[in-house]
């Protein structure tokens, strides 16, 4: 929300009812007291378990799920949601992460998309897992992991188009009729 | 190049014949001196006008179109091919921000692709904004521009999906039949 004063007449307090922890946080985030978080504040919040920062694409599409009211900023209430969808993607790594290795290499991520039910061919698995590591790899060398915040993305963006291709495929023949505007559109609308 | 050991038997020295110039951009950043140039040290490296790093995905495009041996770095000769291409965008960019606000704008990157030869419907135009700027817009505030790297990779993306799309339309009617694998395939190959 581009809620610009704060809460309340007072100033900057939590709003009545919530939650002390998830208020903390949420001042935390909002650096500038301003009462909503901006993209900026909230990639400069975000951390992997490696500490490397978000990628500016993960913060849009997190922000894009969660203002629900279109402000281009994220409120208090939003961002309840928010938190809660990002606790719960941590705990989907950590499950398919079996190696505690704090990345999602190659394997795991077939295991992964295949649980949530995208059994992706191996040439696919591997060029989802080249687009999403966060090193490029050498041709002999294994293919790099995928850190967390780019892994949420893969799995986004597996779900989107492969939910996408689905609806166009009305017929269940497993191929689609589209056109130019069609194709662009369902690419840009990808996070 | 995955070259570990440097140049010459002495150590990091110029190959004979460097440009003393590109040999000095190239050991800056190339920080341990290792001969080769890793993502993380170009993402390290590279920074849009208004001193906000490269995105890892536009970093890994510039590696996968420079990395010629596909080792995985950049070496020296791979390089100068990757310093021009830089170059050559920067003045592309530099051209189409005709107002010089560091930014390319919703007219200024219609005007890009147009001469690019892709002629994108109005509501086509705006999800490549929305989806290459750097912020989050609101609903009522204009969309928020788009930075050198994000400029690079909106290019980049439009001309390989434009190009995909036109190899599958061979009776140019302006529809395509495509199945699930190509389909993702066109989409995961995109930087």
């Amino acid at each position: 929300m581009s809620y610009g004063g704060g809460y309340g007449a007072g100033g900057y307090g939590a709003p009545p009812g919530a939650d002390p922890q998830l208020w903390s946080w949420f001042t935390t985030v909002d650096t500038d007291r301003s009462g909503a978080i901006t993209a900026v504040e909230l990639e400069r919040a975000l951390m992997n378990g490696d500490w490397t920062p978000f990628d500016l694409d993960t913060v849009k599409l997190l922000m894009t799920l969660f203002d629900t009211d279109r402000s281009g900023t994220i409120g208090f209430t939003e961002f309840a949601g928010l938190w809660k969808y990002i606790k719960d993607w941590q705990n989907v790594f950590k499950h398919f992460d079996r190696d505690r290795s704090g990345t999602i290499d190659g394997e795991e991520l077939r295991d992964a998309l295949g649980q949530f039910g995208y059994n992706l061919s191996p040439s696919l698995l591997d060029l989802v897992q080249k687009k999403y590591a966060t090193q490029t790899g050498g041709r002999y060398a294994p293919a790099p992991g995928i850190t967390f915040d780019r892994f949420v993305r893969a799995c986004v963006v597996v779900k989107q188009l492969s939910e996408a291709f689905g609806r166009l495929d009305t017929d269940r023949d497993g191929w689609i009729q589209i056109n130019y505007d069609q194709f662009m559109n369902t690419v840009l609308c990808l996070p």
